[in-house]
């Protein structure tokens, strides 16, 4: 709202006419990000770092639990320590932000800004790990990582972003492939669970998969325009890394081995999938156990009887009693209307009213923001139901969402079914592959869709490719994605 | 321990030998830092990054009940960007790293590596602030900065470290004072409460202050050497960046007014304030409010009489219910002469040691790391005392510290004396002042010490200047820092 703001939205566009448009007027009129002066970058504001916190809560908390511990990584890498692994940096030579003067003097070799830390970590792992006992190691590191964009969109694809990225060393393959999938697990969790936003797990392709990497598992969830969102990957690196740095150490029978390698990474892409998977033309629904205020109390025409702001102070306390993050909103030189407005805007689950008509009638309003609807309650009872509802708003935004994604996806044959299902209903397209390359290149030339993934959970959908038509055992998901 | 591992310290060095090698040998044989691929820069390891997660939880629960929020701004600024305030970048020019190529493209315009996000942040407030309503900004990030170092020591002066840097808007000069001392405040409570390092709290001189802002106040310790670090500071900027990047609001009286600055940061330095207080020539000691790991329990020669780890580990789990992070070292592969050593050296401050005899006895043996005396207790009181013994811990880690300090304070009325007392007793110096740039900057030629602050409490030492021998009316804390 501020005077010389460029960026000044006026009103959100809907989303049936511009989709993209509608995204960007949400995040930036909720002041949950803004673009910073150098293109293709962005700053979280605080309300938006208030939903990355929550994030990083919840997953932390997850990985210490599973016995990591965080560390702390340099932001700048040489050259020459990026190029050591071939796939590794033929996949990111061409994103990478270089460093090459330091002070006053040019540097004698330029310095990557990490896109990845895969290179020094593996570097200082090589020094440190010594003996089997010293395994697993079970690291992590919250950071920002930069990749030169193209073209990007705040938190779905931009030049920096924050993230964590895990990087463990096991003994044996298996341990390795168990840690891979568990963690992938975390995000699974933290996407439904947190964020209310049902995804589907499995593998991604050999194309698709991390440059560098043996097996990349990702969770992809649907947006509300029906395309793809890849919320989390966790890799299995093998032996790739720890042979071209040299990780070795002493195994039990006293020989000298390599371990086995995986890595993870979330990032604040996860809040783009939150907004495009339930906010509305008005602007944020945030599920409740994200929102960083999860109800609002509101007095309404306090000045008709003041007794108004007595029990609306003590009902919102007894909210905030509960353990509900709440805002009282008493503030005079706004109207009623505006704050209903405004609070509806940045997604509050539940508002509370009370004027003095409710109150004659011993009664309050509650507002809900997931189904705009109101419902009026004993004011006795406003404190259990505004409990239940985080809950019955947690659970009806999950279902909404994962109903909107079956309607939202096709099983198909053959590509004139492939085709029309994307063009009559945007969304998933379930259907079978041979696993040929070729197959996988000629369905994303022909319809810019792209193989999300070979679902964990694999269906008997027929037993020829939908290209190619040859035998086919695999069954994948495919769409459009951001 | 590692086969490569060139920073292998097979022996910490005594301190009283090279207290510089100590305080090396010591970071690095605990695992706490090593050192990075590039020069200056350092990584963060598991057990360290424990205790930059315990100094960041202390201090953003304190400045999150102060009302602030937290955002993230990017890591790359725009050169006439940082170039707007003239003190500003002047002051940080010779130490930022550039960016000059982004993907593989030269850019039309360097990007700095933020040394610090005044400018930047300055850049957007000004965009985004619009009326009075819209004040106090209360906001904070943690992040890492780049300052291009010659000389390093690991988290003392490293071209990268962590911190946290606040930014704050007030409508007036009062509010943008008392916000300024109020989160020294913080950061003091941070020294003192939770690494019981006691702090003089005071303010910079002009030419020790914050280039471009107006006051910087600052907490000062004195290391075991007798040599002070500076552990935080915060600054009231006053109106000088928001003049320079024409940040206004419409005030009270619907004129346009500049908002008061301010800006405060403490880093990963108070890590290595943390070692140089406590620690001692045979490894880490941790007051217990910051131990990772706060005690540890052995059970002793269970071979000879199994009961011993039944007894044990009831006794660890009891401790653990009473919230004390515990390891229960039962580790079968490691004698327990090398445990002991271990933990000494890595700072546990209880350790519990319970075997055969203790166990006929009914006893425990209590050893504790700050005073390296054992107790015998009885077995039923070991949990209760182990609760006990951790304040009595840190109480007594920071009364000696504090101790220390006043033995190693001398106070001066001139230059000879001031001499003599830096030479006989490395510590701080507290003498009168006249105020004069030219007065500080000689003393700082004739004995490298530097005025470290004017404290808030000021002492009548005299009223002469300590180099001058003019008028004098200001008491000072000289010491050579870190």
């Amino acid at each position: 709202m501020a005077k010389n703001d460029k960026n000044f939205v006026e009103r959100i566009t809907p989303m049936e006419d511009d989709f993209a448009q509608w995204y960007t007027d949400v995040i930036l009129k909720t002041e949950l990000v803004d673009y910073a002066p150098v293109k293709g970058f962005m700053v979280i504001r605080p309300y938006g770092f208030a939903l990355w916190e929550k994030i990083k809560d919840f997953m932390d908390e997850r990985f210490k639990a599973a016995g990591h511990m965080n560390m702390y990584f340099p932001l700048l890498i040489p050259e020459s320590m990026l190029k050591k692994e071939a796939e590794h940096v033929e996949g990111f030579a061409p994103e990478v932000a270089w460093v090459t003067h330091g002070g006053e003097k040019k540097l004698e070799e330029r310095l990557a800004v990490r896109p990845t830390s895969e290179t020094i970590i593996c570097t200082m792992y090589s020094k440190w790990l010594n003996s089997y006992r010293d395994l697993p190691y079970l690291y992590n590191q919250w950071n920002s990582v930069v990749r030169w964009e193209k073209t990007t969109r705040p938190f779905l694809r931009t030049s920096e972003f924050l993230w964590q990225e895990g990087h463990t060393l096991h003994e044996t393959k298996e341990e390795a492939m168990e840690e891979t999938y568990q963690q992938l697990e975390v995000y699974k969790a933290c996407c439904e669970e947190l964020l209310a936003m049902p995804v589907i797990d499995g593998i991604k392709s050999e194309s698709e998969k991390f440059a560098g990497g043996d097996l990349t598992t990702t969770i992809e969830a649907m947006m509300h325009d029906g395309k793809a969102l890849q919320s989390g990957t966790s890799h299995y690196l093998g032996q790739n890394f720890t042979r071209a740095f040299d990780i070795t150490y002493s195994d039990r029978e006293g020989n000298t081995s390599y371990p086995y390698h995986t890595s993870w990474g979330a990032s604040t892409r996860l809040i783009g999938g939150l907004i495009m998977t339930h906010s509305d033309n008005r602007g944020l629904v945030l599920p409740p156990r994200i929102a960083p205020i999860q109800a609002v109390v509101i007095p309404v025409a306090a000045d008709k009887n003041p007794k108004v702001l007595d029990v609306t102070k003590e009902i919102a306390d007894k909210i905030k009693a509960k353990g509900i993050t709440l805002r009282y909103d008493d503030r005079e030189n706004y109207s009623v209307g505006f704050k209903f407005n405004e609070w509806e805007m940045k997604g509050i689950p539940v508002r509370v009213e009370i004027g003095p008509r409710d109150l004659e009638n011993n009664k309050a309003v509650l507002f809900r923001r997931d189904t705009l609807e109101k419902e009026t309650v004993e004011i006795d009872n406003v404190v259990d139901r505004v409990v239940e509802l985080m809950e019955e708003i947690q659970q009806n935004l999950y279902d909404r969402a994962l109903k909107h994604r079956e309607e939202r996806t096709s099983v198909v044959s053959n590509m004139d079914e492939f085709k029309k299902a994307l063009e009559e209903k945007p969304g998933f397209i379930k259907t079978m592959w041979c696993g040929s390359a070729e197959c996988e290149a000629k369905i994303k030339e022909e319809t810019t869709a792209t193989i999300r993934c070979l679902p964990f959970k694999q269906e008997k959908l027929g037993d020829k490719c939908v290209y190619c038509g040859k035998k086919a055992d695999k069954m994948v998901v495919v769409a459009k994605a951001y």
